[in-house]
């Protein structure tokens, strides 16, 4: 397979902890979205959306994070990354929404350009429209965290697709000084979930450091 | 079933629109998001996020209106929502997120009241905003529309998700103008979609109608 991303993309690293967790080797391509190379024409090839991430399989090109994560819970092998029952699967759901379709969206680097350049907002205001919208979403997984029985991970003893959500939203948090400690459910699961060897091989930094070892 | 939901929320229309194609009977309940009664305990007491819609099924809520039409999918009875071949549905999916992550979560309430109350931008500018956005989208929806072999709908004969979000985008798109000569493919097929009884007997003016009547 071959994942069509970007170092620094939110929803490219949840796709790399997903292909870690199912022991899927991967090669990957970069594509820096800061310097506008999700237009070149071979990316708009790939995905008219230009955005990251893509993957490829067999030929075929996938979008979207939260797609690209079901498809791989379709393939046999690996941990199960969705509950079976269906509450369960429909909570989970709701959970990994709500960072990648409730608050990941709304601070990518789209939208901060737009509200840079179009209605002239400064950098400070920029950074705070971010940190606002993912402390809305973390305040969101504190209350639904508390709701939930005591687990290792959010649906029992398996790390799954709410799980990389979560950890997923942390991360990106870390650019804009997002302050966890009103979270304490929010930091406890996501410290346990950075140091896992899947997660922690598909951080940010970490493939920052693999591309520039060359 | 009971759907809480907001006559005019388009994520509430999409729920509608699936209950409808697979022949489900269901009551609603309302709560008016510009009036704020989304924050209400009561409605908090079920989605914390407070977001419509949430749909209650044997005394469990579910949220997200993407979680809660995968949920109807696992439900048997009625016309399946997604292709059960998995790039189909990957496919399918992405076509979905095209709205449900991309587009919507930038122009509803939250988001434009915080434009407006935050950042000081007047009515025309959030309009704008919208319009921008969704016009993004209804671009993205007529790049991949030519990509598909031609069809009924974006995956044969049959409606499902990805056409229940294509409907969706095109309705939101409504009050901020969004001018869709530009996309012949996507008008045509949301004009066939918006014609279908479950959709016509969705659609948010038509819910408003049912309101007004008592």
């Amino acid at each position: 397979m071959k994942l069509h991303g970007y170092w620094r993309s939110n929803a490219t690293y949840r796709v790399r902890v997903a292909l870690n967790l199912k022991g899927i080797s991967f090669e990957e391509v970069e594509y820096d979205l800061l310097a506008g190379h999700q237009f070149d024409p071979a990316f708009l090839a790939l995905n008219p959306n230009a955005a990251v991430p893509a993957l490829e399989v067999d030929g075929r090109v996938m979008t979207q994070s939260f797609a690209i994560l079901d498809y791989l819970d379709t393939l046999s092998g690996g941990p199960r990354l969705l509950p079976v029952d269906p509450f369960d699967r429909a909570d989970a759901l709701a959970l990994a929404l709500n960072t990648i379709a409730d608050a990941h969206p709304l601070i990518v680097p789209r939208i901060r350009k737009r509200l840079a350049e179009v209605h002239g907002i400064d950098e400070d205001g920029v950074k705070g429209w971010a940190r606002h919208w993912l402390t809305e979403g973390a305040a969101a997984y504190e209350t639904r965290l508390a709701r939930r029985p005591p687990s290792p991970y959010l649906f029992g003893n398996t790390v799954g697709l709410a799980d990389i959500a979560v950890a997923s939203h942390v991360v990106a948090g870390g650019p804009f000084d997002v302050d966890l400690s009103p979270f304490p459910r929010l930091k406890e699961l996501s410290d346990r979930l950075l140091a896992l060897p899947a997660f922690a091989a598909a951080h940010p930094f970490k493939r920052r450091a693999v591309i520039e070892q060359g």
